[in-house]
C-alpha cells in the first residue's frame, strides 16, 4: 500500500491561495469519461437509467418520488457545476466533493445535508488498500452520490431497490442516505478482517522466526493503521452528527437506525484499536526475540571459548622450547595432560548446565 | 484461547449488504435444538416449566406477573421472529440478539428495554475463556433472555426465585433483568482471578528463570486483556444507561441497586486496567532480565579471555623456534613463566573483583 | 508487601450469588470480639464508654448530641444487622460495610450518608502496607465508623473531643465525619513519606551499583503504586461528591473544611503520580545502566582480544617448524619480534585513546 | 532548523518586570523601515497604495469601504502606538502585536477582534523553517495585519482583490480577516508536504543503511514537530472561537467559510498527529535495526570462533613437546588431523544452518 | 537541586492530627525576624514604610487608599494570627499560609481572596532552584503579602507604584494582586530559560559523547521538570478561577488583563510540556547511542579476531611436532604460507567492506 499518498494530501496544494468556493479537482482522473446513472422509485414505480448528460436527471427533481443520483468521476467539473447550480447547492461543497483529500465529515447546509466519507478496499493483485472519496448530498427527495471511480459497495442497495427488498422503498432519500453510509461501513469489516489474517501470519511467523523482514511488516502494518484511524475515526462525529437528529432533512424514523449505525462505527473504531495494540505489543516481542537471539549466540561463543581457551593455553605451555622443562622428559605427562582436558571439559559442562545454558 | 476469534467479528461479514434487520445468525451453531423455559412468578405464586413451542409462552404476556423466558440458542430464526412479533420487539433489535459478535450495550426502544453483553466462562479442560452472548429483552412485566447455548450463571437466581429467598420475587422485571447482569458481572470476578492467579505464577516463574516461553505468555496474556477490556468496558456505558433512569420501566426502588452494579463494574474495570499495568510492567522486567543474562553471559567470556588469552600469548613467545633466544637455555626460565603467570592471574582476578563482576 | 491479595478481591467471590443486600463478611476475622466504643456529646456535655452490646448505643440516637459509635471488628454480622435495623440503614449499605474488598466510594441514601474508605499504616516490622477498610455512616446527629481490627489514626481526634480543643464539639455529626476522613488522608501523607525514603534510597543504590535486586524491587514498587493510586484514586471523587452539598445533612459551615480536605487528596494523588513518574524514570535508568555496563565488560574483552590475538598470531608463525625459515636463523630475530609487540601494543593503546575506551 | 529558537520565547524575557500594556519590540528587527502598505476597497471601487506615514490611512477610518492596513515591520512602536490610539485598540493588545512570542490566539475586544497566529516558510536554502508572527486587528470596516518583515502569503489574496476575483470584493472585512487566516493555514500544507518528503527520504535510507546520521536527523525532526505542534495546535481553539460567532463582527455569511477553515486546521492537525507517530514508529525500527545489526557482527564473530578456537586446540596439542607422545610418531597422524578438522568444520556448518545462522 | 525536598512535602507531617485551623509553621525558619513593610497609595497619594509591629498597619484598612502589606518571615506566628483577627480571615486560610508546601490554589472567602503560589528563583551558586511559597490576601482596598523571606520579584511593581508608572496607581487591590501574580508568572520565563540552556548544553554534550554522566544529568532534569510541572500547573485553574470573575473583589477592568495572564501561563504550560518531550527524546537518544557505541566495540573485535584467529590456526597447524609432515621439508612452504595469510587478509577486508564495517 502506498502509505505515502495516504498520510498527506498533497493534491490538496493544488488550490492553495484560489478564492474558497473554487472548484479544483484534485484527484488521479481514475475514468475517462464520468458515468452518470438515476435511479427513481417510491414505494411503487421504480425507473432506473444511465443518462449521457446531467441536465437529463433535473426533471426528477420537482416530482415527490426519490431519486438517486450517482456520478462515478470526478474530473467533469462541468456536471458538478451544473448540478450544484441546479440543486442550489454551496460553492464551498462543491469544492469539497471535487477534491478527493477531504477529512470525513458531515454539514447541515439547510436546505440539503453534505456527507463526504472515504469507501476502502482491498486491491487483491496488489496487496494496496484502495481508497476513494464518496460524497453525498442528501435533500428531502434526492441523493446525490459522487464517487471517484465506477465500482462500489452498493449493489446490495441496488438490488433491494430493484426488488423492493427491505424497506429501502417504503422510506425516504435520510434512509437511502442511511443506507449507502451503512454499506460503507459494513465494508470497513471486510477490511480489517483482511488486516486480521494478515496480523495472525505476522504472529505466527514472529514466534517461529524474526527477521527484519517481519520487522519492516509490522512497522509498515503499524503505519497502515495510522492510516486507517485517520480515515475512519471522524465518521464516529459524523454519524453522531447526523443522529443527533437535529436537521429536520433527517426523519425520526430513520434515527434508529442511525444509531445502530453509530453502534457499528463504534465497533469498528474499537477493532482498529485493539489491533493497534495488538500490533504495538508484536513490535516489542520483536524487540525481545532479538535480545533473545543475541543471548543465544553469545552463549555458544561463550562455551567454545570458555572451555578452548584454557585448554589451548594449556597445549601451549607445552609447546614452549625452554631447555629445563622437566615434565617434557615425563612418561605420564602425555595422559596426564589429557586427564586434565578432561576434567576441564566435564566441569566447564556442569558449570554451563547449573547456569542453565544448555 | 483463541484471540484471534474474539478481536474481530469474523460471521459479520455475513450480513454485509443485506438490509437492516434481516435476521442472520452469525454465531456457532452450540446447540441442536433451541431449549425454551418460562418462570412465571410473584410475591405469591410461582411457574416454572420447559416449553417446546415459543407460544406456549405467550399467554404469560397479558397477565400481571412477571415473566422470564429464557432461550439457549439462536440459530432457530424462527423462534426469535414470532417473539419479535408478539411482543413487538424492533426488527434492529431481533438482527442484534443473533448476531453473536454485538458489542456491549443498551437501548431504550420505549416499550422494551433491550440489553446485550458477554457472559465469560473459564474453560477448564481448554484453559481457554468461553465466550457467550446474553441478550435481554426487558418489557414492563417480562424479561426475555436469549443465550447461544445452555448452562449459565442464572442458577443462583433460579433458586432465589424458586425458594423466595431475597427480594426478587417482591419486585419486578426490571429488578429480575438487574439481577441477571449483576450475575454475569459478578462470574467476571472469577474470570479475573483465574488472570489473577495466572499472572502470580508468571512473575513467580519470571523471578526464577526468564525463558522464551515466558514472553510468549505474557504476550499471549497481554492481548487476552486486551479483548477483555473490550468486553467489559461498554458496560459502564450499559448500566450507566440503565440507572440514569430515564426510562419508565425501570423502577425507583431499582436504581439503588443498579447504582451497586455500577460500582461493580467500575471495580471490575479498574481491575483490569491494574492488571494491564502489571502485565506491562512484567515485560519491561523480562526485558530487563534478558539484559542481565546477556551480561552475565559476557563477563563469563570476557573473565575467560581476559586471563587466558594474554598467558597463551606468554606461551606462544616460547614456543618460537629462534635460534637466538636466550631465555630458553636459562635454567629458571620455566618456573619464572609460571611466576609471572601466577601474578597475571591474581592481578586479574583483583580486576575482576574490583569491578564487581565476580 | 502482599501485592496479590492487594490488586484483586479474591474474598468478593464468597457472595457471588448471593442476592444482593445479604450480609456476608468477605475479610479475615482480625480481632476476637468486636469491640464497640460511644462517644457521644455536644458543646457542653461529654459521655465516653465501652459497651458490651450494641444495643446500648441505641439510647443515644433520639437525643440531640452528637454521637460516635465506633466498631472494630466486622465479623460478627449480628452487630451490623441490628445497627442497620436501628439506624434504618440500607441492606446494600450493610453489604458493603462487611465486604471489606469496597471501592472507596460515597453514597448519599437520603437519612444517612454511606462513607467507605482504605486506611493504610505500614508496618514498620512486615515492611508491608496494611490496609483496612473504614466505613463510615453519618446521620444528622450520629456518626457510626466500621473498623476491620482496632487501633486506627483517629485517636488525636478523640483527644479534641475529650479536650473540647478546636471546633469539634460546636460542630455536629458530619463536621466529626469531615474530621474522621481528614485524619486518614492526613495518614496518607505518612504512608507517602515512608515511600519517598524508599525511593531516595533506592536511587542512591541505582547510581552506585545496578544489580538484579534493585530491578525487584522498582518492579515491586511500582506495583505498589499501582495498588496505591486504586486505593486513593476514588477518593477525589468521594470528596468533592461530599463537597458538593447537595445532602442537607452536611452544614454549609463544614463545606469549607471539605473543600480544604479536597485540596489535600489532590495534594496526595498529585505526588502519588509525581512518584510514579520518577519510578518509571528510575526503570529507564535501570535499563541504560545496564547496557552501559555491558558496554563496559565488551570494552574490556575487546581491549584484551585485539592486543593480544595479532601478537599471539605472530608468536605463532615463528613457532612452525618448517625447514626453510631463513628468520629464525637470524642473529636479531628475536628481539625484533619483541620490537615489533612493543609497537604493536603502544598503537593499539593510542587507538583505544582516541576512541575514549581508555 | 534553529530549534533552540523555537521552543523558547527568549525575546519574552526583555519585557519582565513592565507594567502590562507597555509597547516593547521584542523581535529580531528584520527589515530597515516599515512598509505600510492600504488596500480600500468596495465591491465597484479599488484603491492601492503604499504610504509613507501611517497617518495617511487614517482617513479611510470613516468611510464605508473596507480598509486593510499592512505593516511589514514591527520595531517602529511609534507607529503601532499611533494606531492604537487612532483606531482605539487596547494598550494590551498592541504590546501582543510587538511581541513576537505570542502563542496563537484570538480576543474578542468589542469594538475589533485580535488574531495572532504564526506564518511558516520553509527557507530552501538554508533548510530551516523561518517563522514568522502575523497579528491581525478587525473592526467593522477595516483590517490591520502587522508582520514582521515584507513577503507573506497574501498575494493570491491581493490579487483576487484587484481583479474582483471570488467573492472578496463583495463581503466585509471578517471575510477579509478569514481570506487572510485562510491562506496561512494553506501555506502550512506545504510545510507539511516538504515535511512528507523528507520523512519518506529518511524511511527509505533507514531500511537500507541505519547510521547515526540518521537517528540524529529523526532526532531533530521528531523536535521539529514538537514545535510545529506547538505553533499549530492552538489555532483549533482561536478558529472556533471565531467560529462560534459570538462577535457581531463576524457576519453569518462568513461562518460557513470559517467552519471550512476550521475542517483545514483539524486536517493539518491530524497529519501532524499522524507525522508524529510516524516519526515515533522510525524511532523504534532504528533501534531495533541497531540490534539487528548487532545480532550479525555477533554472528560472524561466533561462527570464526567456534570453527577456529577449537582447530587450534588440536594444533595445539601436537605442538607440544613432551617426549612420549606416540602419535607423533605414527605414519597417518598428520592426514587423520586434516580428516578431523574437516569432519569437525562441517558439523559446524550443519549445526550454524540449522541455527539459521547461515 | 534537592529533588527530594520538593516531590514530598515532608513538612506537613508536623500538623497531622491537629485540629483544623491549627497555626503550625511547617517551613524552614528563613530570616531571623519577620519584616514587615506597608505601601498605601491611590493615584495621588503615596506611603511607603517599615513598620516593627503589625498592629501600626492596621490604621490603613478603613481609609480608602489601595494598602499593600508585605510580610517576609512566616515562623512568628503571632503576626499571622493578628492580622487573621484584624482582617477576619478564616483559619484555614492562615492555616494555608504558614504551610508552606501548599499546592498553588485560589480561594474565594467571600470578604476576601486567598491566593498561594510558588515563586521560583534559580541560585546561580547552588545551581539549584529555589522555592519559595507566596501567599496573596486580597479585600476591597488591601493586598496581604506573605513571603518565607527576604527578597522577591515584586521591585519593579514597587518602583512602578513610586514612580507612577503604568496603571497601578490608577486602579484596585485586584489590579495590584494581578501585579504580583503576573511578576511571579513572568519569572517562571526566566528559570525556562535557564533550563533551555542546560538542555542545549546536553543536547550538544549527548551528541559528541554520551557518557554516564549526561545520562544521570537528563535523569535529573527530567525530575526537575516532574517538580516544575507539579508548581506550575496548578496556576492555569487558579487563574481562570479568578478571571472568571465571580468574585465581585475582581473589577471588570481587570479581567481583561487576568485573561493575558492567563494567556502567559499557559505559555509557560506549553513549553513544560515542550521541553518534557524533548528530555524524553534525549533519552532514547542516549540508548540508541549506547546501541550504537556497543556495535562500533563489536565491530572491532570481531573484526581482529575474524582475521587472526583463522591465520593463528593455520600457523598452529605447522607448529605440530608430527614426524610425518611432508609441508614441513618443502623448499616453498614458508612463504607459500605468507600469501595464504595476506590472501585470507585482503579478502576478509573486501568482506567487511561490503558488510560496511569498515
Amino acid at each position: 500500500m502506498n502509505k505515502k499518498l495516504h498520510i498527506f494530501p498533497k493534491k490538496k496544494l493544488a488550490n492553495l491561495g484560489q478564492p474558497p468556493g473554487t472548484l479544483i479537482f484534485t484527484g488521479e482522473k481514475k475514468v475517462e469519461k464520468p458515468k452518470i446513472t438515476v435511479i427513481d422509485y417510491n414505494e411503487k414505480k421504480l425507473q432506473e437509467k444511465e443518462v449521457k448528460r446531467i441536465e437529463e436527471c433535473f426533471s426528477f427533481k420537482d416530482i415527490s418520488t426519490v431519486t438517486w443520483i450517482n456520478i462515478d468521476g470526478l474530473h467533469d467539473l462541468d456536471i458538478t457545476e451544473k448540478i450544484g447550480k441546479y440543486y442550489n447547492i454551496h460553492p464551498l461543497v462543491l469544492e469539497d466533493i471535487v477534491n478527493t483529500t477531504q477529512r470525513p465529515k458531515m454539514e447541515d447546509m439547510g436546505g440539503h445535508i453534505f456527507v463526504t466519507l472515504k469507501m476502502l478496499s482491498y486491491g487483491e493483485e496488489s496487496g494496496k488498500i484502495d481508497i476513494e472519496q464518496v460524497s453525498l448530498v442528501v435533500g428531502a427527495n434526492f441523493v446525490i452520490s459522487f464517487q471517484e471511480k465506477e465500482g462500489d459497495v452498493f449493489n446490495p442497495i441496488r438490488e433491494r431497490i430493484r426488488k423492493n427488498k427491505g424497506r429501502v422503498r417504503k422510506m425516504g432519500a435520510d434512509y437511502l442516505a442511511y443506507a449507502l453510509i451503512d454499506a460503507i461501513v459494513d465494508s470497513y469489516f471486510s477490511i480489517l478482517e483482511k488486516f486480521g489474517e494478515e496480523i495472525e501470519l505476522l504472529e505466527d511467523e514472529l514466534m517461529k522466526n524474526p527477521t527484519t523482514e517481519i520487522a519492516t511488516k509490522i512497522y509498515a502494518l503499524k503505519n497502515e493503521f495510522i492510516f486507517l484511524r485517520r480515515s475512519i475515526w471522524p465518521l464516529r462525529e459524523l454519524i453522531s452528527g447526523l443522529e443527533r437528529g437535529e436537521s429536520k432533512l433527517v426523519k425520526k424514523s430513520t434515527l434508529l437506525f442511525l444509531r445502530d449505525l453509530y453502534d457499528h462505527t463504534i465497533q469498528v473504531i474499537d477493532s482498529i484499536e485493539a489491533y493497534r495494540d495488538i500490533i504495538s505489543g508484536m513490535k516489542d516481542t520483536y524487540l525481545s526475540s532479538l535480545s533473545n537471539r543475541m543471548n543465544e549466540v553469545m552463549k555458544v561463543l561463550t562455551i567454545i571459548a570458555t572451555i578452548f581457551i584454557p585448554l589451548t593455553f594449556i597445549a601451549g605451555i607445552y609447546g614452549m622450547n625452554f631447555q629445563f622443562m622437566p615434565e617434557l622428559a615425563w612418561r605420564w605427562s602425555y595422559p596426564i595432560i589429557w586427564i586434565i582436558i578432561g576434567i576441564t571439559g566435564i566441569s566447564m559442562f556442569i558449570f554451563f548446565k547449573r547456569k542453565r545454558w544448555l
